[in-house]
């Protein structure tokens, strides 16, 4: 399909669309993702599985969009942190303890969320590239901004820092790894956001 | 069973017990973990299954063993590297990096034991516990040579930097977080290792 036939769908057209996002989310959510067709999600909404289709080029597509809503919301969280009137210091300590925690919140508030958000993970779909990216431009915004006010040192190419820090959020992000360490999940993101601080000191 | 029984078995039953997960390893090498009974292995290695539980409680145990010997070289490899005549910073950097390959190789070696190393690890098995400990008494070892040398800060309570440190190893631990990074394995591994330095600098 082209660019304009896209744009020209209109807003009735986005609002179906959404509306078959959310009526995903509540099936998944009750029965799993792995488990699901697209023809049961059809059944389940009440649609025709060619009609899913025209939104939709696979089950693949519709489990993207539920993940990005979900990650979307972390993400936020991080980038409202971001934006407070804080030091970067604080502002990353904060944005660290609140990744593992809202990781940790939403899988476990939505236990059969968890297969389909593994999935994201574990097959890199667009949706967990995309948070990825998203939490990657909040580090390097901090970065920046802890730079300017002689917080942090400047020497480490600032790419370099950020893909470092990226990694060491790992844990923090993996429902299985998530999933291993929930018992001490506060503990470990702030034992990991000093470690990432000693190695920002000037 | 009392310690004392266990004891008294002596060298051939622990004989008997070496050889049976040696064969184990290969089954499940072809068929998998998760498809293979108790049963299917004894069959296989030509023992009752009466037989094979008197050396191992479940199927579990046999794969804990096995999981064991996996992961015993990666940390064989990683003491040897400690004990090299070279900087603490220089061992630093390497034992993250042959971490990173050595469970790559591994597992992508063997790509049928993916699904056994990963569940000991989701699951929190004695075999990937025993792991994680063996590793942190490696990196620990380092810390104090390091402090000891003058090249390691020596504020942060040693404890605390070798758990971060251990963190910032996870995603190269973890199998599923392995294959997702295959392609910049050992650059993360460097990057990571990097961070890490930077934060014990004195």
């Amino acid at each position: 399909m082209s660019a304009t036939a896209i744009v020209s769908r209109g807003p009735a057209e986005h609002e179906r669309r959404h509306q078959i996002v959310l009526s995903a989310t509540e099936h998944f959510r009750h029965y799993g993702y792995k488990k699901t067709t697209v023809a049961d999600l059809a059944r389940a909404i009440g649609l025709s599985t060619a009609y899913i289709y025209k939104f939709f080029d696979s089950k693949q597509s519709i489990g993207e969009s539920v993940c990005s809503n979900c990650v979307g919301k972390i993400s936020a969280e991080a980038r409202r942190i971001a934006g407070e009137d804080l030091s970067a210091e604080d502002k990353l300590r904060r944005i660290f303890r609140q990744l593992a925690r809202d990781t940790a919140d939403l899988f476990f508030h939505d236990r059969k969320m968890l297969d389909l958000v593994a999935a994201s993970f574990e097959e890199g779909w667009s949706s967990a590239k995309a948070h990825e990216a998203a939490i990657q431009t909040i580090i390097e915004g901090l970065l920046r901004e802890g730079r300017e006010k002689g917080e942090f040192e400047r020497k480490t190419p600032l790419q370099e820092a950020c893909r470092a820090i990226m990694l060491t959020l790992q844990p923090f992000f993996h429902p299985y790894l998530i999933e291993a360490k929930l018992d001490t999940l506060d503990e470990d993101a702030a034992l990991v956001a000093s470690l990432v601080l000693r190695s920002l000191a000037p």
